[in-house]
């Protein structure tokens, strides 16, 4: 597996039959998003879609937090230039997550705030331990979550988002299930089992048809909605042609479990 | 009334008073959407909207299933052209839903799966009965349900609406209230009587004014919120001019009951 | 204060350290947003807004209603150059309370309908009251609520959004809360209090960069993801550089309080 070969100073990633399972493992800096972290969890991301092994990737954060955003002991005093790269690379970093044909689920057991937010509101689906918090509080320290904002908003209404943005709070887990951020709130010792199991449902489908249908996904949901079927009009057409869609179909029509030649 | 006048194979059309229910009549096939079923259901509508007799549509189905989608006995093996033309239809049925001027109820009681799940996201308001459940699992067929991934995403948040399209598993009646999906629940034995209560109050309305209220807003949805106030604000204007504007101002500063002249 | 100043007929405007309060005073008309009540509005905020003395603004009316929409007395009868003139000054004043840089909260103690309801959604941040109603009903006298529907489908649901639209009925505040319409529902004896903490919370930002944030909030929303992250990676790295985030990120990393050189 090509991505198990890899090393990096703050990820780690391991394969478990087909599920990828990143790791952010800054444990004493809160997973803190330093430049280097970003540039390897972009890289990991990349070599797991590129190596196609994994079907489904579950990311993690090591120690007590999810991920506590940028790290600001790299941030101060700084010239516009860095300013500018640390920001783009960090909206590269989301863009990957979205951009890669497996599904990315973020496993989130404690805090999540500024980009660590933004980072579980950009994974395809967010399973969170009960204790797990998120919040966006920039404006608290005169920075405010702008690139956060695009995810959040994305996946919470505007009242909502627009009340973390400006007071910077932190909303629970069963909050953020109610208001559309996360998918399913477990308990702690339940959390890893949970994310495993929505993973490997997942990978029981063709891996071919989940990457067609999760990038179909994110392009219909920015166009006019005539716009939107007449281009996922012709993604399903293409998507019927595929050995896997005659084989499932078939399956289906003869009550038998389908046989994927996309593995 | 021409829509009466009408018989179909698949669709049964009938008006009481200003409510035409269409019922969708293949139990045996859990009313799935085959072509011709499909180009019936878009001339009826059609017809409804040209006679302009009835005020509100109930859209149902008869038999144990609201609607399980599009018909794979047709589906398999089938030529790339014949894929389009399925799918292009099934496009065209959803636009025409919420193109007519009347508004459409689905009045859902059983399974509502793939494109039939997307045939109730689509139809301007949703009544359930507490059995009614939800899904879009053609990801497990290997054929991912892209086409109803547009009208779910826009009634559903985006978390959901993935975790419906990569699980495939269904949701109750009363989650999918949660999520936006439904209007109202209710017990099976009074749905029927709930999706006329909410019809004839809407149909108390002047037909011409909910006509030109549909229509704004899904257009005003797709647009930026300056453009789409530039818009609204001439709709809004024009509508004032009209007779049952001026009729249920006037009703409404003299406190009477008022008297539409566009029936 | 250059808003203290200011005396209008229709409008009350005071500071409070650094809240605004900005009072509709039209009680007897339920404050119904008169042709020269909009106006007055509009002069209001940017009067506060170029100020630059108030951090956050608290909107609210005196008098039984919150704000029962336009003035029906001056909308029969009238040509469509009249309701072309209404409808586009009401359309200004929301989009001016979305485009000041202070935080807009609207405190609703009663009922809020048709324009009125499209004020509260309009306002950055919501707190109502348990008795307070919002509902869209110009259905019920033949002017459809086109332009509110604006507002009111980009704070809640579309199905949701619709059903108000077409049947005029009122939800109740712990409703509008669940749908998105109200970020906080108080008793009304508390209403007040909860308005001041949740702006003194606001309050306590940077105002230059709390301007700045709600800028890129409502312009970000309204673009492609990718573009979205394009404008808001400068708007970031800008932000980064201002001496208010230097003092914040410093701050916060010597585990201090910051001091604002931009209030």
């Amino acid at each position: 597996m090509l991505e198990a070969e890899k090393t990096y100073e703050h990820v780690l990633v391991e394969r478990d039959g087909p599920v990828a399972r990143v790791t952010m493992n800054r444990p004493k800096k809160r997973n803190a998003l330093s430049l280097d972290h970003m540039l390897e969890l972009i890289d990991c991301f990349e070599s797991v879609a590129q190596a196609r092994e994994a079907s489904v990737v579950v990311l993690r954060g090591e120690g007590p937090a999810f991920c506590a955003g940028h790290d600001l002991s790299e941030m101060v005093g700084r010239d516009p230039d860095f300013y500018r790269h640390v920001f783009d690379v960090c909206c590269r970093l989301m863009q990957t997550i979205q951009g890669i044909p497996q599904p990315v689920i973020a496993q989130v057991h404690g805090v999540a705030t500024a980009a660590g937010c933004q980072l579980a509101a950009t994974c395809d689906l967010v399973v969170a331990a009960e204790e797990a918090r998120f919040a966006t509080p920039g404006v608290r320290i005169g920075l405010f979550c702008s690139t956060p904002m695009v995810a959040l908003s994305r996946a919470v209404g505007q009242k909502k988002s627009m009340e973390m943005l400006l007071t910077g709070d932190f909303i629970s887990a069963e909050e953020a299930k109610a208001e559309g951020l996360v998918n399913r709130v477990v308990a702690a010792k339940d959390l890893e089992a949970e994310a495993r199991t929505l993973a490997d449902k997942i990978a029981e489908a063709s891996p071919l048809v989940v990457g067609v249908g999760k990038q179909a996904f994110y392009r219909q949901l920015e166009m006019p909605t005539e716009q939107a079927y007449g281009y996922t009009r012709e993604v399903m057409s293409f998507n019927a042609t595929f050995a896997d869609a005659q084989e499932g179909m078939c399956a289906f029509l003869e009550k038998r479990k389908p046989e994927w030649q996309n593995r």
